[in-house]
């Protein structure tokens, strides 16, 4: 499903694959672009790279993507995709909103040590794609402010729970990545998304 | 003051001015190479485009810096420094070590409202300079940590808090100025730290 949902986003400009063969290759070449942006940054990547990567043909590449931009667009799509959709089950399955929000610590600090070229790309995005960089913290945003305004509403949030916690998670949440999933995975993911959730039940300040 | 520390940091590579003419000069340079990256960004930024925006001579360029690396490197901790002299006065003033974040975020944001191309110069570091990056967000994060554990001393914060914490009030306050002060710069940076100071007092569950 990643595959089609990245494929079909209307935005990404490619191709909608109608086959299994054709979301294999697709999903082959986004895999691929993964490895050869976050390796080489965009400038220096080059479309034979991809394609020598993903074991394509050049012209196997261009059913699916018009170009490197469009492929680099596409990706960063993709990862905003696949990092919802990696966290989605475990926030789900949450018994209430603070939770909710330990699991989506835990499982971003899981998929940024696993995908560690992620920030490379996104970060990337910044000065290559601008409009991508933009959609993907907004839209992520969105979806965690109206995941905090849906708990608001069940009584487990303070009632004005709403876009600026969404970017401070975010935030926090992208700092953290960084440091304990990208600059070093020693530490305990468990424990940060505890240290991370006992702030966000009781606060930072000492109350006894 | 700010002048002198950027040019003494030991890592910039640059000369240290004995002269009030030198430092006004060095000063200069580095305004104007914030306005020419932060424009052009790096790799179309030039040295005579700074030279040209500060007025002043190639050759006094070069008695500062010896190249576009040298004065971005310079640039980088330059803009560290200034962030953090603007907020910690602010800081320092606070009755408590909410009040002390809370100011912290707000300084913040009236900085990067005030300098909008802090985002695009330090978010380029991380390709064009890689330790300079780590280098402003470790010393950050170093930062914050140390006065999070003074305050657990004076029992204003929880015991435990430190650089985890640290990591995330950093993150935090990235985004929302990501947000709120490049963005768009409509909403009030005072409604903003008040919200997010309460939800360091008090977490964000609902408790009554």
């Amino acid at each position: 499903m990643v595959d089609q949902r990245a494929a079909t986003d209307a935005d990404s400009g490619d191709k909608v694959p109608r086959t299994e063969r054709g979301r294999r290759t697709q999903r082959a070449i986004l895999d691929a672009a993964a490895a050869e942006f976050g390796e080489r940054g965009f400038h220096d990547a080059s479309i034979s790279g991809i394609t020598r990567r993903a074991g394509v043909a050049l012209g196997s590449f261009y059913t699916w993507f018009d170009s490197k931009d469009a492929v680099f667009r596409a990706l960063v799509a993709d990862m905003s995709n696949r990092v919802r959709d990696h966290v989605a089950p475990a926030i789900g399955a949450a018994p209430d909103q603070i939770a909710a929000e330990r699991a989506g610590l835990l499982g971003f600090l899981e998929f940024a040590r696993a995908h560690k070229e992620i920030y490379r790309i996104i970060d990337e995005s910044e000065f290559v794609d601008p409009d991508s960089f933009r959609r993907h913290y907004a839209t992520t945003a969105d979806r965690i402010a109206a995941r905090l305004r849906r708990a608001a509403d069940r009584g487990e949030v303070i009632a004005d729970a709403g876009e600026v916690h969404a970017w401070a998670i975010m935030g926090m949440n992208v700092f953290l990545g960084l440091r304990y999933g990208i600059w070093s995975a020693e530490e305990d993911p468990a424990a940060i998304a505890d240290t991370i959730a006992a702030m966000l039940a009781r606060g930072l300040a000492r109350h006894d």
